[in-house]
């Protein structure tokens, strides 16, 4: 690795910080997989009786903690959850499939549960053999000292070219019991919508079937972490867990056991929150980035086609080279719209930038002022609102500009 | 605009030269649309008979010239040709369609034809108006003093990022009679394949009907220009149009009247290899590349699932960025392959970068040696090979690196 890339300009100025959630203990490691130096190893111990949710890459070449991953969530039941950075395990073969073996074997030992109880995941370089022997002995001690105010430094040690750890937390009330859910996740480069994106783990101490919570994660995660794009680049190895402990069961929260139990609305609303927060802390650490976009498209022909559209624009090299050069250049919104494939009629679009109309019935809005509009993309945070005219379909998806850096970055990724 | 952008490593060391094509005169100015000091306008004056053919972008919000061709591409028959760069006339509404009637009015008039044999195409800024008054009144004098030896000059006067003229021609032998095709092309950014890309203008005095040569030309640009991208971002304006004077038939070639004529196949290798030559120029030239990159894709499900993976690993910003960095970073290749959505297998997948295998079975080949194929992507053009070892569909395209110099130029392309 080259030297770090420069924090991103959307840093948290003071580190994130997250309560414990009961019945999960976490500790981190120096195993040194790639990173030299840094903690790059994390583990999540998990009460019994815990299940898990989830939402994995839709990518055809997915990693072997993936394809693990996707054969635990049948049954949905986990006590551990291992994490390391710097190397994928994607691409890996039957060795990659072996390291995985190998650890889930290592972490059940020092958890003392199934290897199939333990959940998985990978991030870093692709195609890297993984050697599971240089890390799988640490397991032992990590779940020994494993501790529940480990949540900051468990999110720190899954990071890669992130430049900030993503920690969100919240509390909900269920009937008058507080129940905590919190997670982290990490991004920052090779992020596109495809189901679930990069990793992500959260944990609630709510009490609730394991149906009832992944049909939650895999609605939500579709307005969440499936809204966003950094690059277009979808990876190998997304994954979104969600650990339900259902520890708050024993301060009097009932089990959520189907989908119609009217405590689901809130407690939905409190995991998307968790979910929104983290997808924009994913995209406001986008490589590179110098600004964050939200681009909202209306009026297009079903909701579909408005999140087409939208990542149309969001996912456009030459509209994101502009954002970066504060450039208010719309044109390129409208080849992108173009370009989307999906029903559009030049004379009835509009857009925005900001509070700005900027272009109005196939030509450039009367009312607009280059300078004015130039002076709004000076901001760090831009918006552009699309209305396509042509029927009811909504969307909003989040991005960032692509920058020198960005270039930088993935230039000497591996060097 | 800033400075200019370096030359492209890849332009050609002298300027290119091409014979004229009889029936064909070509002038050009300097109108001052949106450049200082330079040609940006250019006009072909064509012998009576001239046929035309072509095929046009597919874009939602293609220009107004784009709207004007499609209309007078059913009759095929045309006897001007007008381009001016600096302004796209693309989302510039009633106004923009006006500039083009105005235009193609006075062109008529100036070489003494019906406006309808006019055929118009601009090229640059999107969204700003186009005021056809500023060199209308050109017209009539380019006209008079338009001449056959002109083709590089107006290879020139369509040129806006490009940093070298795309001009190419051949004789082909019809039956003993030598048959010129000369043509020009620009690039150089917001290019992607969809039917026709960017701006090309091809030139000959074959004897061919129109429905033949549109018949060639819609073919062949899908095994051409169609195969190229810079950057994923399909233009408003692309344009590519073939213009056939039929002065050879004064020279004894009789006309190739359907496209059962034994002479279709030499004809048509010899345009395809002026369209090829000219979509190759383009991508040599793509904004600020560094490295050339062809990208071939066999072993997929079918030929048309070879070219979206061919394009899901040609588009990849990640993918771009570290070939810019001389990085053979071929898990960026296998994320390309499991995006793309087509079927793929990954213990089936085989990669080179160049004659070095570098992946198979699911993992790194045995007798892959890092520096050896890092030392292969130092070289100026790069070939990337993927099998995907479950069918016979094949692929080839053709795009370019994604460096620092792109986001400069897109950067501030209108400041």
């Amino acid at each position: 690795m080259g030297s770090p890339p420069p924090l991103s300009p959307f840093a948290p100025k003071s580190l994130p910080q997250a309560a414990p959630v009961e019945g999960v203990r976490l500790a981190v490691a120096e195993a040194g997989i790639r990173y030299k130096g840094r903690k790059d190893l994390m583990v999540a111990v998990l009460d019994p009786g815990t299940v898990v949710a989830g939402v994995l890459t839709q990518s055809k070449t997915r990693s072997a903690p993936v394809d693990w991953c996707a054969a635990q969530l049948r049954h949905g039941c986990a006590r551990a959850l291992v994490v390391n950075s710097g190397n994928a395990n994607a691409f890996t073969g039957k060795r990659g499939q072996e390291a995985v073996e190998i650890t889930a074997a290592a972490a059940a030992e020092a958890v003392g549960c199934a290897p199939e109880e333990v959940m998985l995941a990978s991030t870093g370089v692709i195609g890297e053999p993984m050697d599971a022997g240089a890390f799988s002995h640490l397991l032992k001690g990590l779940a020994t000292e494993a501790a529940p105010d480990a949540l900051l430094p468990a999110a720190q040690a899954i990071m890669t070219t992130d430049t900030y750890p993503k920690l969100v937390s919240v509390s909900v009330d269920l009937d008058g019991v507080p129940v905590r859910i919190a997670g982290f996740a990490k991004g920052a480069g090779m992020i596109a919508p495809d189901m679930a994106t990069m990793l992500s783990f959260i944990f609630t101490d709510a009490p609730i079937a394991h149906p009832v919570l992944q049909a939650l994660v895999s609605e939500l995660a579709d307005q969440t972490f499936n809204c966003i794009t950094v690059d277009g680049d979808t990876s190998t190895s997304d994954t979104v867990l969600v650990f339900a402990t259902g520890k708050a069961a024993e301060r009097g929260a009932a089990e959520i056991a189907d989908a119609m139990d009217p405590r689901v609305p809130a407690f939905s609303a409190a995991l998307k929150g968790v979910m929104h927060d983290l997808a924009m802390a994913i995209v406001k650490d986008g490589e590179g980035l110098s600004k964050f976009v939200e681009i909202e498209v209306t009026g297009a022909e079903s909701d579909k086609a408005a999140r087409t559209i939208a990542f149309s624009i969001a996912n456009s090299p030459i509209m994101k080279a502009a954002i970066a050069g504060e450039d208010p250049n719309w044109g390129r919104v409208v080849m992108a719209v173009g370009k989307s494939g999906e029903a559009a009629d030049r004379d009835r679009l509009s857009i925005w930038f900001g509070p700005h109309l900027v272009a109005k019935e196939g030509e450039r809005a009367p009312e607009y002022v280059e300078q004015t509009v130039a002076q709004y993309m000076k901001n760090a945070e831009i918006k552009i609102c699309v209305d396509v005219g042509i029927g009811g379909g909504h969307a909003r998806v989040w991005t960032c500009d692509l920058t020198h850096a960005y270039i930088s970055i993935n230039a000497d990724y591996r060097s």
